[in-house]
């Protein structure tokens, strides 16, 4: 094969800031963040508020750091976090949660990101301690799911929400890609957020900012965290650069996601075509897709490693599952080639190319 | 009086970036550095490295992320964390030591920033735990000391490595004005670093870049710092757009300190010309200027009240001083200015002023 | 009903002691074993080390506590602790493995007490921090399982003890009940003690004993774990009245914990004899009987009240099942009067006596 | 030398059940502590309370856990512990408070344990955590102080806790000797415990019971201590046998410390006769001695192991100092037969002897 451009199907957090980020950019008035000083990121906060409809907002470099902050506000009470054992906290951010806050991790079984309502009803408690067990710290939903891209029913996030308040423990929603949800539910964001005390989104994955997250909630929660952002290290100073490609973000970046969804819809189909046993196309709701290559000659990593030599970029999440995520970077055509090589090396690589 | 422009002595962490750096930016390769895929990002950890005679180097929003990711890496065995009593890690950083990490702080008597050799032997044990105590993970020194500017000596440096050494203890610098250090000194900054087997040090203060630290030392140390610097939520995207300004302020920022250091001494030599209890002449070694105000008729926060009414921006460090740092932004007229409005308040300003 | 003698079936942890052990507590030498003077302690540790095939053995207040420090103690560098998800260090002991040591927990799926090999080998990972991931830091073990009493096979230990092995992960055994083992496989606590690095037992549950566990393993992880003993609160003075009970139990009460076994077969018998939906007969191997109350007309608090309006003591451990544990203050002829009263209910109480 | 009596002067932690103890608990009734099933130690914490002026109180195994425990239902919002520097809770746990709490520890400079009220003024902050620093989570005293048995004045302890309660931080006394400092002071335990919301002294040093401390405080926080209490392993099973020795100690040791006092006192007056320089005469207050071999021809750790040839034992503190502990095995001819061995050693031996 002559070399072709390479297509990077790895994440969404590969994209690159656009020009209208750029020229955004070097015109932005900044001040120093970490006194409160920097206009920019003042006015990233306002809007990003606004947007999901909460009273304030904060600027963080990552959304792990948003997640820890975020946990540690709510649940500055040592006690149990709940959440679905598939989530991102639970399965991606390397123990900080519990190595950070001290508080210890509940993952309840659940299906595509959404907890099990009967195990959350058997260990919700107050919070606080008593002679036989710790409280409920904090309850944690994620929407779109970063494994599979799936979207919480609202009804879901209505009766975890309404469950949790009445006991006292907050919700807090990482919803990273969460207006890839607003956009496959057909509802605002806000409407999502409405079913969470607090509210994390990621600037830098769909939405092509460079750097950053948004955590949104009430004013005094907002207040702790921004004492835990400082605790942890995520005090920026001109982060007025970094704000400015948000709010270019926020206002160019949102509605173009249908066409991720799109994109990830044709990419499903044609999988589908080769093999009905490589996509289950219902799951796929947003701008992911998960390729079973179980019944396939070959596991995930021989399969990265094969498509890498196409010019295909992808990353396994299990022996036998691979994660397609499209982005602002990958058009119809991009599908349609990678669609062509999986079709090819499906079809012509005998097992044996496969072995080490 | 008319209004006039304000002159910001709070820190040089408000120094914003340079038109060159803002160019450098915009031209900057990127890549999803969380991945470690961004060239920008790696060329400035290979500068970085090289400036400071370590192997391997590690970018991080913050300088503190920098520090705890390097007592992280270090001290990932408990233990206690020795250090000067009024030391950054100590004595600004809100406890996220020892919450993060779950290490026991040890502070130390010292002066000027340098622990009492003595109380170091007396603390000093080999890592890990016995049936008597806890043993020592990690020792930490700063230079130049965020409180007034002092330069660490380096026989001081030597001393405190043989010792922590001889001990199988590691040594973490932080070097967040490791440049100005250096100047003072009239050495190259590797010649302080090399009495440290980790340094950071800050992009963003008097080198002023918008964003970042810098974290040096064996390459199996930086690969234990990537995985923490992810745990911590500090592994940013596009991150090469702040690598270009930092790589700018390597390159164009590090003469001019010297400039800062004299305006410093001129301010100090106005204020004491003014009373000569409110500077220690010799103390000003650097870009900071502590002043003494415990025999004027007002305390640190009435001042820094009444000097922000004449355009002067300072900051408390405790009830009876306040730290003055140059900076790019800062000039000899300026400091002229301070002078004047200094002399001005403390002449002619009763103490019933100063009353709330 | 007249009054009757109250049968306490809620755990083995409700034994007296007996009057050879409070014989040999009077008369015991003692001495303060903060400071490892306490000769009866000593001895203790000596005898519980050769029984379980170990060279050295500390006593300590609580198995909870014993647990604690062999967590801590092979675990001192953090990452992840493997365990089954239904073991106790996950049940019981209220968030202390994660609070206390910073590690991070990782519940395994398993049936009765057996962690699924699989789930095992997919996320076993070497010691340290990588830029991916915690490593292994401990995997655990529980035999008997605290809910209901099953026995690890002999197999599946010496897998889980290899696979771990292989990768330098250290296996703590959780043997709080290892002598009913022991019993129910017909072999000696060493040769199920074997299979792991360091185990611990309790001597108060079966044992009979009032107060006290041993933990057993190396020499030097024995010294570590004497350190955070201390660290944790755990240093008794004069202790030696309490490792005399404990010397007392590992003389005489071991073998008669047969009669237990035999007492839970006959209890399981009776109420299998009731409605066989009541106890799943394979299931009761050593002194357990978890009954199902799922078709009956109350839930478990429900039958708990009730019960113990009859002077039969136990403990619910879910919404619809009781836990029974036979000892050494429940005979056969108690065993008989427990089943004719679970019968009485069972067949005359309509279900709105249930009714709260 | 012919053989001689060991006096054991290290602490009066090694101080042996008494035979009314061993009477008492022979025939204590027991119960199921860790199921708050056993009446002994339900009457210790009754009578134990009555006597601090406390309305509830908690039996637990050690000091050390006490204090944890007690630091812990105080403080679980986490935060700074601020205590004056040499206390037992920064000296000799080990790290425990910050490993286990994830609180921070803030030692502040004092004298003779009592710590410095500015210094108080200068860190007290209300609990939480705001954009600037952690709050103030505890303060706490010690009283009398284990390095040389001080009593704080109670117009000291009246400021600390005026000071701290004017904030909303709790106060928790650490009076592990209390009786001694009531005795001393010629008060009730009770107008001491009058300056804390939580106190804690032990049952196993002067009052010569064989295990145990209690934790005594208001309700609610008696209820949080016992969940605390069992996360860290401290839930005794039968513990009534050493609560019943408790028991014994609280009515008949308590007045005999008047001895210890007296003891101490011969002491100090024998060695200070021998050399003025080994014993500041008005720190001696309670039943330690601190003797001070800076003038002698040599170290802490050479007299330690030439006077235990003599057949007296103590223990080094620091390089320099001894600690002499008075207790019940401690009578008039004992501290006759210390200071002749002392003098004897101080006078006839030649510097060279204790060269090793």
């Amino acid at each position: 094969m002559t070399p072709v451009p390479v297509i990077d199907l790895r994440s969404d957090t590969v994209t690159r800031p656009t020009p209208a980020m750029l020229n955004r950019m070097v015109t932005a008035e900044l001040g120093d963040d970490g006194r409160g000083d920097d206009p920019t990121v003042k006015e990233l906060e306002r809007v990003a508020a606004t947007r999901l409809g909460k009273e304030a907002a904060l600027f963080l470099p990552t959304g792990t750091m948003s997640n820890h902050v975020a946990i540690l506000s709510h649940a500055f009470l040592k006690g149990e976090v709940i959440g679905e054992a598939s989530s991102h906290i639970f399965r991606s951010e390397m123990g900080g949660l519990s190595l950070l806050a001290g508080l210890y991790p509940r993952p309840l079984p659940g299906r595509a990101g959404a907890m099990d309502l009967g195990a959350l009803d058997a260990c919700l408690r107050p919070p606080g301690v008593t002679d036989h067990a710790l409280g409920t710290a904090v309850v944690c939903m994620e929407t779109t799911h970063g494994l599979g891209g799936s979207v919480l029913p609202l009804d879901h996030m209505r009766d975890v929400w309404a469950k949790s308040s009445q006991l006292g423990a907050p919700v807090h929603l990482d919803g990273a890609r969460i207006f890839n949800a607003a956009i496959a539910l057909g509802v605002d964001a806000s409407a999502i957020a409405a079913f969470a005390d607090s509210v994390t989104f990621c600037l830098s994955k769909g939405l092509s900012a460079p750097v950053g997250s948004v955590l949104a909630g009430p004013p005094p929660f907002i207040e702790r965290a921004r004492g835990f952002r400082k605790m942890l290290g995520g005090n920026l100073r001109q982060a007025g650069l970094l704000a400015a490609c948000g709010l270019v973000a926020l206002e160019q970046s949102i509605e173009r996601l249908a066409d991720d969804h799109l994109n990830a819809r044709r990419l499903a189909d044609g999988l589908h075509r080769i093999n009905p046993h490589l996509v289950s196309l219902t799951d796929v709701v947003t701008n992911m897709v998960m390729v079973d290559l179980g019944r396939t000659a070959a596991d995930a990593e021989q399969w990265t490693k094969v498509l890498s030599d196409y010019g295909v970029l992808t990353a396994p999440v299990s022996k036998n599952v691979l994660r397609f995520v499209t982005h602002r970077h990958v058009d119809a055509s991009s599908i349609e080639r990678v669609v062509t090589v999986f079709a090819e090396i499906y079809r012509t690589r005998p097992a044996a190319l496969f072995a080490a």
